[in-house]
C-alpha cells in the first residue's frame, strides 16, 4: 500500500493510469478498493485498474513493479525446514555474505527466478520499452539474469541502504548535513564515502568504536531486530574489509557471526538479528500483521483507511523514481544497475548497488570514490561466486552445482549429507518443476 | 641433482658456470662434489662453484632457479599437526582448490613467501636483469608476489602437466600425435585442448568414462600415490566444471574428495592420493630415501655416480628452458607467467599457468583455446579469491584475515576454534616472526 499511497501523493503522475496485478483475486479485489477509495480520499487523479492476467497488465505500460515472492514465505520457509532437518542452522542458503532469511539464491530461488524471466519475456512481448523496477529478493541475483538474459531495461531497488542513517543517529550526526556514498552488490554495500559538512566522517566513527561502542553495545537495547546498523557485528565488518558496512550488508558477513543463536546474540543484541530464528519469525509475524491489517481496511470508510494509513509520503523511492523518469526532476537514488565498469574490476553484466542520478534522459552514473582492494577481494569477489553459483544453478540446471554449494558449506560433513538434504528439497511438494531441472 | 645432469647434457650451455647455493654446507659439499665429478664423466664443460652466501650466487648471475622450502617439510608438518589437534584434518592449509600437503598459500607459508621476496630484492641489486625460474611451492603465489611487488623476470615451472601423457597411455592414444594445451592457475590446469591425429579427442575420453571407467576403477591398483590422472575424482571434476583436470588440479577439488581418508580413498584409489595421510607419508619417505641416496654418492666414483644417475637427459623442462633462452631454439613449455590477458577476465598482475613459445626473444604467449564459463566462475575464480587471501595476508598481516580464513573453512564450528588453531600454530618455536607480524 506504501506504493498506492506514494502515487497518490505524487501530482507529477497524476492522469497515469495503474494496474493492480495478483493472481489471489480476493487480495487483489481489497487492495484494489482501497486504492480507490484512498485516491479519491486524497483527490488524487490516479486510475487504478486491476487484474488476475500478466498480459492485460501489461500491455501499454510504461513501468513494471515487481513486489512478488513465488510460493511466498511458506515455501521459504519449508526449505529451511528441510535444511534444518539435515544439520543446515536456519536452512541451507544460510551462506557466506548471503546469510539474509529471504533471500534465497539458489536451492529455493527457482521459482522466484523463473518468474522474473517470465515477467521479462511478456514485457518484451506486451510493453518492451518499459522500464522495470525490481523490489523483490534477491535483487542481486534478479539483475544479473534480467541483464544477461533479457532485453527489458531493468532497475532494482532496496531500501537498506537509508540505514547509514542510523549511524548517522547514534554518532550525534545531522543528516541533513552528511554526503554519503555506498556501493557494493544488493545486501553488500560499504560506505563509500561518508561526510560531514564537507569533512570525512570516518574520524568520527572511528572516536565512536574506540570510546563509546563497547557502551553502547553493552547498554543499548535494539529497537527490533533490524537495529543493527552499529552491532558489533558492523564495526567488526568495519575492521576488517576498511569500509563500514550499510543495511542488510551487516546481516551478511561470514560464518564468525552466523554459527548459533548465541553466536547471533553476541553480535547482533538480544534478538540475535533479523534472521536469527528470534529475529525472523518476529518480522514474520509482524508482516502478517500488518497484511491482515491492511486487507481489513478494504471497505472501510475513507476515515478509517487514511488514519491507518495517513497521507504522508512513504520514505520509499518507488513513486519519486519514476517522478523523475517521467517529468524529469533530477534527484540521486541507490539501485542495482548494470555494472559496466561502475566497479571496476566486477563483470560488466551483473547488478551492482551504487548512487545513480535519475532524469528524463534516464539513469547517470556517479564515480564511486574507492573500493579498498582488500574489500573487493574478501568480500565483493566471494559474492560474486556465490551470485555466478547461483546463475550456473539457474540457467544451466544440473544437480552437481547445488552438491558444490553444500560441498563448500561449512556444515556439510560428508557427500551423503549433502545428498540427503538436496534431495529432501527438491521432493518438497511444491518442487516438482524444480526437481526435474537439477534432475 | 636432475637439473644438474641435465645442464651436464645440454652442450649449448657449455661454458657457462653455476653457482650451487645453500644455507647446509653439509649437503651443499657433497652436490657440488657430485656435480663436478658428472661434469667430468659426461665431458661436460660447465663450471661448478658453490656458495652459502645469496649475494655470491646472484651477482653477474643470467638465470636463477629457486627451489627451496623454507623450514622443509618439518615446519610443514608441523603445522598440519597443530591444525589436526584442533580438529581439521589433515592441516588448516587443505582447503578447496588447494589440497595439496606442499603448497602452503597461507598459515604455514610467510617464511616462504619472505624467501621469494628477499630473493627477488637481491636479485634487483644482483642481477637486475636475470630470469628467475621458480619450481618451488606455491608457485602461483610466488608467481603473483613477485609480478606484483618486484621488478623480476619470473617464471614458474611446475611438471604436473606432464600427466596429460598418463590420459593418453589409459585411452591408447600415442602422446605423440596428441596436440594439447592446458591452462588456469598452477596446480588448477585443465585440459583445454585436446587433439589426436587433428582431430578432438575429447570424444575418445567420453566414450572411456561411458564404456571403461568403472572397470578401470575397480581393477586398476594406482602404480603409486600420484597415479590419480584417471581416477574417479579427475572424471567427477570434468564432469561439473567441462574440462578435464590436469595433473596435480586432480589433488585439489573442493571438500567432496577429501572430508576423511574412506572418502580420498573412493575417489583416488587405495593410497587416497598423494595428500592422504597414507599418500604424503608415502611420498616423504620416498623423497627423504632419494636423498639420502643422492648425498650418499658424494665421493663415490663416476661409474657408480653414473649407475644411480644415468647420463640420459631427464623430463624436466629447466635446462631446455634455459637452452631456447639462450640459444634461440624455439620450444613449446607449460610455465607460470603474468596473465596480462591471457586468461580473460582474471587480473592482469595474477600468475597463471599454460603453454608458452620460448626463444632469444624471451616468451611468447599461445591463444588459450576455450575457457568454459563455468569453469571460469566455479574454480578460477574460487581459486582467485583464495590466491588473494594469501597476498593480503602476506603484505598486510593482522590476525583477521586468517580468521576469516577459517570461517570459511568447512572443519571451523566456532570462533573459539578457530582462534585456539590460529594460536597454536603462531605459537610453533619457529614461527616467532610469523607471529609478530600477524599480531
Amino acid at each position: 500500500m506504501d506504493v498506492v499511497k506514494d502515487l497518490c501523493l505524487t501530482p507529477g503522475l497524476y492522469g497515469s493510469e495503474v494496474v493492480l496485478m495478483d493472481t489471489d483475486e480476493e487480495s487483489l479485489g481489497s487492495v484494489k478498493s482501497m486504492a480507490d477509495t484512498y485516491a479519491q480520499a486524497v483527490g488524487a487523479r490516479i486510475r487504478f485498474l486491476k487484474t488476475t492476467r500478466l498480459a492485460e497488465a501489461l500491455k501499454g505500460a510504461d513501468f513494471v513493479i515487481d513486489t512478488a515472492l513465488a510460493g511466498g514465505h511458506y515455501e521459504q520457509e519449508a526449505v529451511r525446514d528441510a535444511g534444518e532437518k539435515h544439520g543446515y542452522y536456519r536452512g541451507v542458503e544460510a551462506v557466506e555474505f548471503n546469510m539474509v532469511s529471504d533471500y534465497y539464491t539458489t536451492f529455493g530461488a527457482y521459482h522466484q527466478l523463473s518468474l522474473f524471466r517470465s515477467l521479462a519475456r511478456a514485457m518484451e512481448d506486451y510493453c518492451p520499452n518499459a522500464w522495470l523496477i525490481d523490489v523483490a529478493n534477491p535483487e542481486c541475483e534478479a539483475g544479473t539474469l534480467l541483464t544477461r538474459k533479457s532485453k527489458v531495461k531493468v532497475v532494482g531497488y532496496c531500501h537498506g541502504y537509508k540505514h547509514y542513517k542510523d549511524a548517522c543517529g547514534v554518532l550525534g550526526l545531522d543528516v541533513g548535513e552528511v554526503d554519503f556514498q555506498v556501493a557494493g552488490f544488493n545486501h553488500n554495500i560499504w560506505l563509500t564515502r561518508f561526510e560531514h559538512d564537507g569533512r570525512d566522517a570516518y574520524p568520527v566513527l572511528d572516536e565512536w568504536i574506540r570510546r563509546k561502542a563497547e557502551r553502547h553495545w553493552s547498554t543499548h537495547t535494539p529497537s527490533d531486530e533490524f537495529d543493527i546498523q552499529m552491532s558489533r557485528a558492523a564495526v567488526d565488518m568495519y575492521q576488517l574489509y576498511g569500509l563500514f558496512p550499510i543495511g542488510d550488508t551487516v546481516r551478511g558477513g561470514s560464518w564468525k557471526y552466523h554459527y548459533d543463536l548465541k553466536t547471533k546474540k553476541h553480535w547482533y543484541g538480544k534478538f540475535g538479528g533479523p534472521d536469527s530464528e528470534i529475529g525472523f519469525s518476529r518480522y514474520l509475524k509482524r508482516l502478517r500483521k500488518r497484511t491482515d491489517t491492511v486487507l481489513a481496511l478494504a471497505g472501510a470508510p475513507k476515515s478509517a483507511l487514511l488514519s491507518e494509513i495517513p497521507p504522508v509520503k512513504s520514505k520509499e523511492d518507488i513513486a519519486p523514481l519514476i517522478d523523475s523518469m517521467v517529468n524529469g526532476e533530477r534527484r540521486r537514488f541507490v539501485l542495482d544497475v548494470r555494472n559496466d565498469g561502475l566497479i571496476a574490476g566486477l563483470p560488466d553484466d551483473v547488478a551492482v548497488e551504487a548512487p545513480v542520478w535519475v532524469d528524463r534522459k534516464g539513469i547517470h552514473r556517479e564515480k564511486i570514490d574507492r573500493i579498498p582492494p582488500r574489500l573487493f577481494k574478501l568480500a565483493l569477489v566471494p559474492r560474486l561466486v556465490r551470485l555466478e553459483f547461483a546463475m550456473e544453478a539457474f540457467l544451466e540446471g544440473g544437480r552437481s552445482v547445488l552438491l558444490e554449494l553444500l560441498f563448500r558449506d561449512p556444515r556439510t560433513k560428508s557427500d551423503e549429507q549433502a545428498n540427503r538434504v538436496l534431495d529432501e528439497i527438491l521432493n518438497l511438494p511444491f518442487n516438482r518443476d524444480v526437481k526435474k531441472h537439477y534432475g
